[in-house]
C-alpha cells in the first residue's frame, strides 16, 4: 500500500450518488485491495443533506455549490451524477476537467450534447471521462465495446436501452392495456418519471445510442439523433403483430454504412419475438453488437436504478485508481472519425404497416398501387373484415425498402384513411 | 507519441497465433492510437515456420524453443498460443514471470492446474498474466467478472463453456441422431478435434468454470473440479425432456454458498428450453451471472475459434501497453479466498431420472419405495408403455434433493432396470 489514498467528490446524492456512496462503504477493504490505495470521499455535494447520506460519508465535507468541487486541493476525482445536460453538471464537468482532473460521470444527456467538446478538453488538460454509468447501468457494455473489441471492427448495434419503454411495451402487450394506462401505472409505482419525456420520447435511448455508437465505430458522438418515441403504439399494432411472430420494441441502432457513413436513430420496432431484443420482457437492457472477428455478441442486464448503475461508477472508478489511462471514446478525439450521418430515413429496412380504411370496393386496389408507385414491394398482407362497408385495419409488411418510400405511400393514402396510420421498422 | 514500443513474443503460429498475428497487422494504426505507443512483434516460436505467417511477422527472429523468449532483452510481452497444462506451455509462463514480464495466454489448461502457483510468481517478482482468451474465447466474461464487478458481489455463475458439446447436442436435438453419430461428423467437419476428450468429457469447460469462479468470486482458482461430460445422452433424453419443456445442455456451475463454500462443477443439465442457456443452440458460449447489487446479467457470443480468441488477446495486449495493473484474479493473491469447496453431490437441485425398466405388476410400487426412503420427491411421472410386459422408459421429474440421494435411489433401483439409467440436474 504504497500510493497515497484517492480523493472523491460526490456531485450528487439523490438515487445514484448515495448507491455509489453506500457500495464504497461496503466493499472498502476489497477495493483498497484491488487498488492498492484507499478511496476516499473528501466532499460531496448537494441541495439537500440527509443523515442518512451524511451517514456514509464521515470523512466528506459538505459543499453547496457543486462547480466548486474540482477546486478543491483535496480532490482527486468527481463523481457526477446530478443529470441535466447543461447547467451546474456541464459547469462542473468543465471546471473537473480544466484542472486536469477526471470526471465520471452517469449523465448521457451530458456527454450526448458536450462529450464532443469534453473529450478535446480533457486532452488538452490530461483529464479524463469515464462513463459505464452512462449507458445501460449496470451492463458494461462501453468496457466491453472500448475495451474488449479494440482489435476489431463493429459493423452494428442493435439496443434496447430504456427499461422504462421496454416495461410499458410489455405491460401493453400482455395485459392488452393501453399507453396512456400502463404509464399512468408506471408513474404511480414509481417506475416511470413525473415528466416521462426524456423516456417515453426516445431521447434518453438517442443519448444512449449515440454514446454507444462514437465508442463502437470510433466516431465523433453523432448529434442529432433521429428519434421516434412510443406514445403513438396501439394495442392494434401489439395484437396484429403478435399474430405475425413480432413483438414491439424501443430499439437504439448505430450502423456503419459500406461508404464509411453512420446511422445511428432511434425507433420502436417490429422485431421476431424469438430473436435476443424479443425475448426480453420487462425493465432491462440488451445490447446486441455484430463484430468482423469475434461475430455477435449479446448481453442483457438491468439498465437503471440505483444499484446497478453505481457499481458501474464504482467500477469506473477502480480502472482511474490503478492508472492505465485510455482516450475518452477509445482513440484520442483527433482520430475519431467526422462520420457522415446518414439519414435513417434512407436505410434498408422492411416495414409493418396499419392502415385504419373502410372495407369497400377497390380500396386494396388503391393500396397495391400506392405501394408499386413508390416501389414498394408487399410480403403478406392481413385483412379481417367484421362486415362490409364498416372500419377495417389492413396489415402490411413489406420487404426491405426505405422509410421515405413508406412515407410517401402513406401520404398519398391518407385520404382513404379513417384514422391514424402505422408503420414501424422490422428488425 | 512518446512511449518506446511495446515489443511482444509471440509463442505459437497455430491458428489462435496467427489470428493475433493478423489482427496486429490489420489494426495496427488504430492500436498505436489507442496505445500511445506501437505494437511491435520482435520475436516468433514455432514448431515449424509456415510462410503465411512469417508474412505477418516481418520483423520477428525466428526462435527454435518457446521457452527461451522470456529472456531476450528485445521481449517485454510474452502472447502464449501453445497450449497444454504441462511442458513447454508451463515453462514459458514460468521464466515470462520469473522475468517480471507479461504473460498473455490463451491456455485454460495451464491456468486452471498451475494458474494460483503463477499468480504468485507474477506477483513476487513484478510480473503479470492476462488470460481473457482462456475462458469463452470473444465473449469478454473475464474483464466483466473482474472488473465490472469490482464494486458487487457475484454469488453464482451458469455458463456454457463449451461451443463442441453445445454444437453436439443441440444437433442431436434437431435431427434425432445419436451421439457418436454426430461426434463423428463433427470430427469429420472439424467442428470436433480428432481426440475429443477435453471437449465432451467436461474438462476443458472445468478449467473454464474454475477460472472464472476465481476471479468472481475473488477466490483461489478451485482444484478438482467434479466434471461429467455428455458422452451418455441419449436421444430417449433428449426427447423425453423436449416433452417437458426442457433440453440439455453441458453447464459450468459456480455458486458461493451461505456458510461461504463454493461448489464448481461441470454437468450436463436439463435446463428450460426457454431460458438464456436453453436458447443457445449451436456452437456459443453463454455466461450468466447472479450479482448482489446488478442483478443478473447474461452474455452470449463465439466461445472459439481462430478470430474471436484473437481479439480477447489483442484485448489483453491493449491493456498491457496502457499499464494499470490489475491483480490476476482480481485482488492480490493473499487477498483470495481459499474457500472450503462443496462437494456439487451435496448441494441441492431438482432432478430429470430415466429408467428402464420392464413394465409389470408392483414396478410403480417399488420407485415409488425407493425414492421415499432416500427422500426424494416426486414432481412429475411419465410412462408410455407399448405393451404389458415390455420395456419401459419411467421419466420422472423430482423436487430439490440432492445428487447423492437421487444416485442411492438409483443404486437401489438398478436391479429393476433394463438398461443404463440416467439422471440430470435441472437448471
Amino acid at each position: 500500500m504504497s500510493k497515497e489514498p484517492l480523493r472523491l467528490a460526490l456531485a450528487g446524492l439523490g438515487t445514484v450518488g448515495t448507491g455509489v456512496a453506500q457500495l464504497l462503504q461496503q466493499h472498502s477493504a476489497r477495493l483498497t485491495q484491488t487498488c492498492g490505495r484507499s478511496l476516499r470521499v473528501t466532499a460531496a455535494a448537494s441541495r439537500t443533506f440527509r443523515d442518512n447520506s451524511l451517514a456514509l460519508l464521515p470523512e466528506a465535507a459538505q459543499v453547496a455549490n457543486a462547480a466548486d468541487l474540482p477546486q478543491r486541493p483535496d480532490v482527486d476525482v468527481v463523481l457526477e451524477a446530478i443529470g441535466g445536460a447543461d447547467g451546474v453538471a456541464l459547469e462542473l464537468a468543465q471546471n473537473t476537467l480544466r484542472a486536469g482532473k477526471t470526471l465520471i460521470t452517469a449523465n448521457k444527456a451530458l456527454l450526448a450534447k458536450h462529450g464532443n467538446a469534453l473529450a478535446q478538453l480533457a486532452e488538452q488538460h490530461g483529464g479524463r471521462i469515464a462513463f459505464e454509468a452512462a449507458v445501460a447501468g449496470g451492463v458494461p457494455i462501453i468496457k466491453m465495446l472500448r475495451e474488449s473489441a479494440v482489435g476489431d471492427n463493429i459493423t452494428r448495434l442493435v439496443c434496447i436501452l430504456n427499461g422504462t419503454c421496454n416495461y410499458i411495451l410489455s405491460e401493453m402487450e400482455e395485459t392488452g392495456r393501453s399507453f396512456d394506462d400502463v404509464l399512468a401505472e408506471a408513474q404511480a409505482k414509481g417506475y416511470a418519471e413525473a415528466d416521462p419525456t426524456l423516456d417515453i420520447d426516445g431521447h434518453d435511448a438517442a443519448h444512449k445510442i449515440a454514446l454507444a455508437a462514437a465508442v463502437a465505430f470510433r466516431v465523433q458522438v453523432p448529434q442529432n439523433v433521429v428519434t421516434e418515441g412510443i406514445r403513438h403504439i396501439t394495442n392494434t399494432d401489439t395484437q396484429a403483430l403478435n399474430a405475425l411472430g413480432y413483438r414491439i420494441r424501443l430499439l437504439g441502432v448505430a450502423q456503419v454504412h459500406a461508404d464509411g457513413s453512420v446511422s445511428c436513430y432511434v425507433r420502436p420496432h417490429a422485431v421476431p419475438i424469438n430473436s435476443a431484443t424479443g425475448r426480453t420482457i420487462g425493465p432491462f437492457n440488451v445490447i446486441t453488437y455484430d463484430c468482423e472477428a469475434a461475430g455477435t455478441l449479446a448481453v442483457r442486464g438491468r439498465g437503471a436504478g440505483r444499484a446497478p448503475t453505481a457499481t458501474a461508477m464504482v467500477a469506473d472508478l477502480v480502472d482511474v485508481a490503478l492508472g492505465g489511462d485510455r482516450p475518452v471514446f477509445g482513440v484520442p478525439f483527433a482520430h475519431l472519425r467526422a462520420a457522415p450521418q446518414r439519414d435513417c430515413a434512407t436505410t434498408s429496412s422492411a416495414f409493418y404497416i396499419c392502415l385504419p380504411v373502410y372495407d369497400k370496393v377497390g380500396v386494396l386496389a388503391t393500396i397495391a398501387q400506392a405501394m408499386a408507385q413508390h416501389n414498394v414491394s408487399v410480403r403478406s398482407l392481413v385483412q379481417h373484415s367484421q362486415a362490409a362497408d364498416a372500419p377495417v385495419n389492413v396489415i402490411l409488411l413489406t420487404h426491405p425498402t426505405t422509410e421515405q418510400a413508406v412515407d410517401a405511400v402513406l401520404q398519398d393514402l391518407a385520404p382513404l384513411c379513417v384514422g391514424a396510420t402505422q408503420r414501424l421498422r422490422l428488425l
